[in-house]
């Protein structure tokens, strides 16, 4: 079991740097209530995640890694399409890890950064590239992005 | 993955052989729709599951050994109380093996005698201390004893 603190921003993708080589991400969720539970494929990896309910910025978080094909079956069993498909970018910034999601489908043309800190209050070097916070805007989960996913919101974003 | 094909029964406690030493069973769900998802600590190990809709008596079934302090933090933060406890005795009757299960707490004096089969139409031989299969009775459902426990059904059963 782990701790998640996690903050998340819009950014600026002109203005990113030259990116390494991606994680290519497929993700699912099985609906349920108050509990986050996500099937993700990571390259050649796969991970079952479970997530509590978030107290501010801070949730617990349990993950396992899992045989990949045991993902593809959850996830075309288990989990209510669409999926959540995106590329990421392992960016360091001022010596903190910055994950760049590039979304594709029905999220194309959103572009999101995470940064997971050590505690609530944890300072970090805020990169050129990031334009808006939206930690506390639930459309940017992603458990929400699949069933209102960007292309029905940003023109209000 | 696995597929699960399970067929359950009700016992005549009076009857069972000499019991083995038993499994101490501990478990709970995260309330989820169409996939049950279930925590459970079973002696010194603890097990992260999830199944699939059930199509007869046919269903997909994923489970994972995790350790057992995250199956505690899971129990306590994401599974809405009351869990189901309960002991498990495995009884191999004419090659076949058979869990018996003997509930405590709100469940008490409940008792369930599971099989595993191969196949749907696999035959077995049924054990002398095994009165009326009750498959196909959504109320013996684990998740379901959770929400509506033996003690308020049981002068109906």
């Amino acid at each position: 079991m782990a701790i998640e603190i996690e903050r998340k921003f819009l950014i600026d993708p002109a203005l990113l740097p030259k990116l390494p080589a991606p994680f290519v991400i497929t993700q699912g969720y099985i609906p349920a209530e108050g509990v986050t539970v996500r099937v993700r494929t990571k390259n050649a990896k796969a991970f079952l995640t479970l997530k509590g309910k978030r107290e501010g910025i801070v949730r617990s978080e349990f993950e396992y890694e899992v045989p990949v094909d045991d993902a593809f079956a959850m996830l075309q069993e288990l989990c209510p399409a669409p999926l959540i498909e995106k590329k990421r970018y392992e960016i360091l910034y001022e010596g903190h890890l910055w994950e760049v999601d590039i979304f594709e489908g029905e999220n194309a043309g959103l572009y999101l950064a995470e940064i997971e800190l050590e505690s609530a209050d944890e300072t970090f070097a805020m990169p050129p590239w990031v334009t808006r916070e939206v930690t506390d805007d639930r459309r940017y989960y992603n458990s929400n992005l699949r069933t209102l996913p960007y292309v029905r919101f940003k023109n209000e974003a």
